[in-house]
């Protein structure tokens, strides 16, 4: 599983108060190498929230995080500016988090990943709006897939998101999503799939709860990514169980590893 | 979901205990009551370690059970003179667990249930042993289907078990099991689809967490019963939280239940 940790957000308090001013670049630099020993792939680092600054925060971020941690990072905006300027400095390959079908930001986005080897994170969103619908998600993914082919990004650096919604809003939103994953599996083999999937929850009691249970369906539905905290240790172990359950850990060594690391607890 | 209560098994040191010479009915009724009360559809009831009584002492558990329980009950072993004993003094329609595609036990059990409207839980072996992948799991599901109709089992008393085996012991025994559940599902719509499951984790630590995700996982490809234990708060709760993120709980009501009842926990 690809992880992105998604705790670098200036929409949480604490990250917004350490990036504004650039006053704590520390406390960063310590929730970057926290994410990074528990096991993140990519480490997610977002500065939306700081209107007409956010390209020079985003760079700030990018340079510290990448000052402790070797590890590429996910450039989290939908504002082009910010994402070349984060590009420039960024050592490595970095993950775009994230473009989608909605007019403006495929307009916006597209000139600034073409022909590069970046990888994109790719939303199942539309003019539209959110689909709701597994079909509906998968018109979307086709038009992703078609279109980021076309600028020369290849089916391994793209990661369809099909992006979460609640089931406690409409029943069928659970499994219109897994449905999606599947299909997208089925009819998109070398694309990687990936979602952040705590919206699933939203609105009811023991959010984590229920996040760890779609999290082990959706690993079996073929998803292969995923934005999260990596420092829950029950999601954590969760995914490592869900991944070994689904034939992909020889010896469920993958399983043992997260259990000595206290990952694993009924 | 319909849940077999699977504690009453002989083959448990105390059961065991209380049924040899009819010893402690009390302690048998306290746990038909708690598995009842706990949310079981069914009642097992296993008395196939008293090797020539077995008859007898399965006909003293059911009237014992029934006499507290109002609910039908699994009748539990591959003896037929034990089963029609028990299905003589059962009231209600029984469930019988199980029949299989060995041949003994086929041409065993299968007089004693032809043109009756008993329930019959249907086990993915043949005499060519457990199956191990999931086509292998299917050609035997479509000769106990086949075989069950052409005696008037309707397709809505038939529970097929595909029989899960430990993915300790090869890594792809979880993916086969969950697809033939899938492929069950697609292919025999209308039957029921069952499982004993904690046999997944034989063998790896802190099975309770796998088991769980394993059934989140079988409940999405098409499970829709479990012999479990109904006391096991966890298990309870995650089966209430994956029927509800598989779009069949609306309002999320049998969720929120189970989270009233204390079963939901992070």
């Amino acid at each position: 599983m690809i992880i992105v940790g998604e705790l670098i957000n200036a929409s949480r308090k604490k990250i917004k108060e350490a990036i504004e001013g650039k006053k704590d670049p520390q406390y960063i630099k310590d929730i970057a190498v926290a994410q990074d020993k528990a096991g993140a792939t990519y480490v997610d680092v977002n500065a939306g929230v700081f209107v007409g600054e956010e390209p020079e925060y985003l760079v700030w971020l990018v340079e510290n995080v990448q000052s402790v941690v070797d590890k590429p990072l996910a450039l989290d905006s939908p504002d082009p500016k910010a994402i070349e300027a984060a590009m420039k400095v960024h050592k490595g390959t970095p993950m775009l988090n994230s473009i989608s079908m909605e007019s403006d930001r495929w307009e916006k986005l597209s000139p600034v990943v073409a022909n590069t080897d970046i990888k994109v994170v790719a939303l199942c969103m539309s003019d539209a709006g959110m689909p709701t619908t597994a079909s509906d998600r998968m018109k979307i993914a086709h038009d992703l897939v078609n279109g980021l082919t076309k600028i020369n990004i290849p089916l391994d650096n793209i990661f369809i998101d099909p992006c979460v919604q609640p089931v406690g809003t409409d029943m069928t939103f659970g499994i219109e999503f897994l449905r999606a994953v599947a299909q997208t599996k089925a009819e998109f083999p070398g694309v990687h799939i990936m979602c952040g999937l705590s919206n699933i929850s939203f609105g009811l009691p023991e959010r984590k709860f229920l996040n760890r249970i779609f999290m082990g369906q959706a690993i079996y539905c073929g998803l292969d990514g995923a934005i999260i905290d990596p420092l829950d240790a029950g999601m954590m172990g969760t995914i490592a169980g869900a991944v070994a359950l689904c034939g992909q850990d020889k010896g469920c060594r993958g399983y043992l590893k997260a259990f000595r690391a206290g990952l694993v607890k009924a």
